[in-house]
């Protein structure tokens, strides 16, 4: 099998450089294109990141000579990975999905809007139904397909195995996120050491919205909302990878620890697509006392899983627990390339 | 007005550093012993604290030469601020309240008992009244006044605002605290350094149970329990000082955002009564969108208050709002000082 | 005495907030003019630091009020400091001075013009005798006088006192610099979090060519150099406040550690002056293994003085110690106000 | 070939982690005992470090069911790698290799001894024939071999190649040193956040005495050590992982920074002995002008290479530069199993 061509839009940030690392020798796609703005574009990606390479590898080999592009709808390929500024994300996706790319993006731009998947592949792989009307809605010859922000997602893998079993009515998170989430060069150290800013711009209403749409059902063209209430409180700490979450929740059928525990563990609806990017077990149930930590759980399953501990009774709803996942991994650039994949399988690309 | 006579249990350590800093040119109190363990007495105070001095100030000069006494009921002094561990503050402060000092405790081994004032001024003064059935019922000469958790006293001091308005049914806490609050050495550094630690040992059953005999109403002998659920969860930051907590609140009372701030700021019930600990304002609220920061405001009213920000609508509650609180001054030493100047007033002492 | 008017020149950037917060009370100084870039100019200084003030301490009063000015000739005072950027410094400053300001200048712009005195107190206040050559020179009604870089300050204050009693002739030093020196947003908490950054634009330039100016001899109207060798080696730690340095030394002539431990403590010159600012004592000599450390010292003597510890023998040079000092306090702003002190008490304002 | 046999002792604490993680699936070595102090004997390896391990990967499956062994020589293995406290680790290494086990120890107890093989398998692989005089000149049927301290080992690699070509004469370093080199709990985070701290106990001693043994030529039964002059000033930094060392050398020939990169690279010795851990390359130097850097550089060559940047011309020595090093990979167990693989290949074991 020949590989599909596929290209990166935004390559040179901070998501941008986790999907050039993350392509490196995937099974399935080939990068033959990394499209940046236009003070890079010219360049060669090595030349274009060198000095703000911010993952802790090396710039792969693969991607050094590649010489950037423009983000205009011309580049050689057939799927193209969004990392784009949502300042200008929103006409660029729509300029490459006219002119028939497959675009996987993790622009917040689109994920709201009726005919976009808004795509966690475990949790709710059928909304990949709504691309035939965006196509036909919009006279495009390809897609927009989103992935939801990077503490969305996590929440959404842990909710999704217990809303399948119990019913979950209302759900209360508090974030304490990681720093590369923000972007480079993103929060200024000076206001980061010995702190914690409880404040991220738009964080809480993504949360707020996007999980009710991933929670949904497809129904005709469009997504039908989730009946839950959620209410988010976002924190930066200090960080560099891994975003925690504290979740409550409330259910609608009787639960213990247990059974929460073993719905966790028995999430794995995709086990058998063989997704390369699909981790062996989507939610790991941590069983120490103490954990999961960001420094010491994000790269399970290379970072592609959700980790949860904790789990216990709720004085105020019913249950609560932790959830830790990698924010720019699973939570991104991992994220959208495994939508990719899913969409593959689906026959979409 | 000659000056009372204090001493400081548990001297050494880190809330009893804070003690001896913040009793330093006390308008009311003299520090004239200083008591720890075994392996400290007989040494200068300058000696023992040499290479463990942590407040970022210096060893006051009051304190250098003083004579490190046993913990034992035969120093001089008629007051009593104890930091002692909780493994074995239980034994030596009934010793020390059976001899008749006034014992005001940061430890929390008798918080919960019955006849034991559990205390935060602003809140529930009126619960010193106990020490009366204290003292009677265990035949002492003395008696113990306890402060709370340092989590639970920040969170007390913007719950109490808001139940006296509006009613609070429930109250959710997510906390992010501080390294200092698990004194010295505490938490190892590879523990915390690029991670969250989401688990601090009896810390969220402390916050759950303290708040409702704070909250709760004083009849007869003993406090009945306020009649609200509250659930805590609890994470370590790496944050020197200031603890932060995310909360939610369920009110019986129609409220909105203007009648919380007005309850916030309107809240100053010991105005009058000049206590010289006491902040101007127990209650700042910030107006800023990214505030309160633990580096930026734990210093507020000399670390004596608590700062909440960001108050809104929660979706799934009523309202939630960040509160912060310095953990070792109003949160430790400076709340047993307070109560301590509180008793005096009342004319416990 | 009615006070001195003076001005703040980058009111609202990092060390622009240091002035404004030292100044606050200032007992011959009272500020009549906060002057900033065009974006801020004609906003009350509250508005404009507004989610911008990175000092932990509130906004002081005095300042909130503040209508912002322009950075041009024309503002009531008779003294201006500058925290301006290095870009645009010069050329105000310069017309700051032809029109009769004393100009106070914490930034790098003339520090090293022949003319223009580069000013430690303690070190070298004869240098001011420049002032007259310069207003000579240039035809200017006013003159400007300098401070040094942050980290070459407190290598002065620690040299000097070794200088005039045993003639240095190679000094080697190892800096590790807070984030605050590189302003805000300055360093970005992805490039220090977990990490050492071994490189800072300019620093090693500045403190081996300073220093000698610094230490060299008033000779007709210029400075000669001192004749000694520097070599500096600069890192960016992750530390809010408090540059360290690892120094050795080679001496001319033969010392022994308590000769060196009693040069620090013999030093200060000024002792009779009464500068508002001045620190009891310059250089403090840690007696601890393990000090100085930036959290527990960079706030002695209010930040003002540089802090010694670990004097030793050095087996490639003659003798190695550290030093610590607060780098935006006497190693920026609180240095520009002493100076301005000094300039004061010898008539020249 | 069958693997050769190992054990580990110490196994539990931070050093011993490494040893474990590092020799999963190594194809020369298979670990077949893990002992350790006899808290955690007759505990599978497995419960003896729940809560307790440090490493950012999981606990690897062939080490969790083994049962920890007591510190005795009579373990079923042919060769030792010591991961102990060097408060017991003298008299435990001794009766193993007088047992007949070949001792392979990160510990500091007998590296300076003279019939100890001090070795960092790049820079002294001669200096392994030691082993016969040892063994002849103690009567043991086994032996012991050292690495040297994390900083020095270094160091080292970095000053191997340029004393090999221009001869150092001087050679002065100041370090910035990770936590994890303090073992576990190890620096309490109170001493390290918002902080560095000058001073760690013994290590500045280490580095200047382990390096002219390392650097020195075997002569009969004894190494004489280099002849050239080492100081050392240590700190330590809020890094995880990786120590930094700023170092300044003065050469007896001519160079110029050409000469010392060129020296540098062309650096690899044992390019032909295919030891399973020799990093590719063993000092790779950065062309950034701001690296190396720990979090980003510590890991290249899986974490067995040193990372040298920044070299320029030094005004008080000759040339300086910056090092970086993985300190519990290459500076302790990566080190102790090179100079196990080493020792294979020379016919040792």
């Amino acid at each position: 099998m020949s590989k599909l061509k596929v290209g990166v839009l935004g390559a040179t940030g901070m998501v941008g450089q986790r999907f050039v690392q993350l392509l490196e020798n995937h099974p399935w796609f080939e990068v033959t294109a990394l499209a940046a703005s236009e003070k890079s574009a010219g360049k060669s990606y090595g030349e274009a990141v060198a000095g703000r390479w911010k993952v802790s590898s090396r710039v792969p080999d693969y991607a050094r000579k590649i010489k950037i592009s423009d983000c205009a709808p011309d580049i050689d390929c057939s799927i193209v990975f969004s990392a784009l500024d949502a300042g200008i994300a929103g006409r660029i996706e729509q300029s490459f999905a006219a002119e028939g790319y497959a675009v996987s993006s993790n622009s917040r731009n689109h994920r709201m809007e009726p005919d976009v998947p808004l795509i966690v592949p475990e949790v709710n792989s059928s909304h990949l139904e709504l691309i035939d009307s965006q196509k036909k809605g919009r006279g495009w010859k390809g897609f927009i397909v989103t992935n939801p922000n990077c503490s969305t997602i996590h929440m959404c893998l842990a909710l999704k195995p217990l809303h399948d079993t119990f019913r979950i009515e209302k759900a209360m998170v508090t974030t304490m996120q990681a720093l590369s989430g923000a972007g480079y060069p993103g929060v200024a150290s000076m206001d980061i050491i010995d702190n914690v800013i409880p404040f991220i711009s738009g964080e809480e209403e993504k949360i707020e919205t996007e999980t009710l749409k991933i929670l949904g059902s497809l129904s005709g063209s469009s997504v039908e909302n989730a009946g839950l209430a959620v209410s988010a409180s976002c924190n930066r700490v200090a960080v560099s990878d891994g975003h925690m979450e504290s979740v409550s929740v409330k259910l609608s059928m009787k639960a213990d620890e247990q059974g929460i525990v073993d719905a966790f563990r028995g999430f794995n609806p995709l086990r058998q697509l063989g997704l390369p990017s699909s981790p062996s077990q989507p939610v790991i149930v941590s069983e120490e006392p103490d954990r999961p930590q960001p420094r010491l759980d994000r790269n399970l399953e290379s970072g592609m899983c959700s980790v949860v501990g904790r789990v216990r009774k709720c004085g105020v709803l019913d249950f609560k627990f932790t959830v830790l996942g990698h924010n720019t991994i699973r939570g991104a650039a991992g994220a959208a390339i495994m939508n990719a994949e899913l969409m593959k399988v689906k026959g979409y690309i």
